[in-house]
């Protein structure tokens, strides 16, 4: 028998590492997409922003989920998005809609759209991949309970997977079979499908905060968009959301 | 007559303002592609990046170059890309390469190239635009006498064009006809081809620096494949560089 075909000697050879970035707001989203990427065997390195977002409870979040997922290498990147202005999440001069439950919300893309947000974010986390080592990037948008944001859809995905390897080095070297991945593993399931996906993988949404304009305790408003849908989703998925405020 | 489709009392109707967001890193391919900008009529953002490169020089070039083409608004955006590593312009441990003018440069994609970082910028800019009004980003990207870079060939414009108009309210709202447009004029002209075009439009290239590695003093090394570039492109065009030292 070759030697470089026999296994190692302890009978399980090791298999080499893969890496991946994940995108990590400390959401309900991104912390069930943490847990796959775990489940899936990548070694994760966790991004978050600090993009002038209005509070930053939710970077305090993603802190606790990385911390619970046992991410040795969470990185925090300082990109002012704010100074441009036109989104509700980063300027406090534009309301965050409010409604109680029975309200539909309103029709069309909604004011805490964040021009671009989604662009910026993968594309600083595929400079972090190409840097280190990763092929692989996750992110945790949904085509489904979602706000109507139009970087949320699989054609925003597949464009930029294509993107990728056009623009860098490493996709170019792997070429013509591409070197990056864009993992969307949420982007086709309901709200309750994500959070039954995530309480079996042990996440605990505890950790997390989906509000898009909480007070200033850090607890969430119970009446953004955000709040709605993650509400809807633990009732549909018949889950008590452990981050609920008690009356 | 209606007063809808009446000229101005003057007789000539005032043409819609044009908006723009042009990357300008302070080197002679930005310094051009803004007086192109310039020169189509569109009111120019110039956007540079404090992003961790070696020389806060290309900054200050930059500001001159903004200065002189009378852009009155000049964003610099902060975006560590040095934390990530893997490049030779952002970490000083990674050697720059340097040579005289009749070696050739070395093969394949050299060690300046800085993972993802026209993808980085030009998000960055759609991000801008959006929120500024702004549907047409210019980028002095070169596919004739570069560096072998990935992010300076047609199809990664291309493809980024494609994605700006899925990842964006203004984008989607556009479609089909599209709202964004991504303008790399430069992209098939030879460096010699770049210096006669912007010396006809008034660029005074002695405000830039194209240096990849500039001494304490500021001035250019004039060993860099940047520099080699640049007094190739001023030879073959039978002038001379201002801003080339002098012995």
């Amino acid at each position: 028998m070759e030697a470089d075909t026999a296994p190692a000697p302890s009978g399980t050879p090791t298999p080499p590492i893969r890496r991946a970035v994940v995108l990590l707001s400390g959401g309900l989203d991104s912390a069930t997409v943490l847990a796959i990427a775990k489940r899936e065997g990548f070694r994760v390195t966790a991004l978050s922003f600090r993009y002038g977002q209005r509070h930053g409870d939710e970077l305090a979040a993603a802190a606790r989920v990385a911390d619970a997922a046992g991410v040795a290498d969470h990185r925090v990147v300082d990109l002012d998005l704010s100074a441009f202005g036109g989104s509700a999440l980063t300027d406090a001069a534009i309301e965050v809609p409010q409604r109680d439950g029975q309200q539909p919300p309103d029709p069309g893309i909604p004011p805490t759209y964040v021009p671009a947000r989604n662009t910026v974010f993968l594309s600083v986390a595929l400079a972090l991949a190409e840097a280190t080592g990763a092929r692989d990037l996750f992110i945790g948008v949904n085509a489904v309970d979602y706000s109507g944001y139009p970087d949320c859809r699989p054609a925003f995905v597949e464009a930029f997977e294509r993107l990728a390897n056009l623009a860098t080095r490493a996709g170019v070297e792997a070429s013509p079979t591409g070197g990056f991945r864009v993992h969307a593993p949420l982007i086709r399931l309901s709200k309750a499908e994500i959070i039954r996906r995530g309480t079996a993988l042990g996440v605990d949404y505890g950790d997390t905060l989906s509000c898009y304009a909480p007070a200033a305790s850090g607890r969430a408003c119970g009446r953004c968009d955000a709040c709605h849908l993650r509400a809807a989703g633990f009732r549909e998925a018949g889950l008590t959301d452990p981050a609920a405020s008690t009356p």
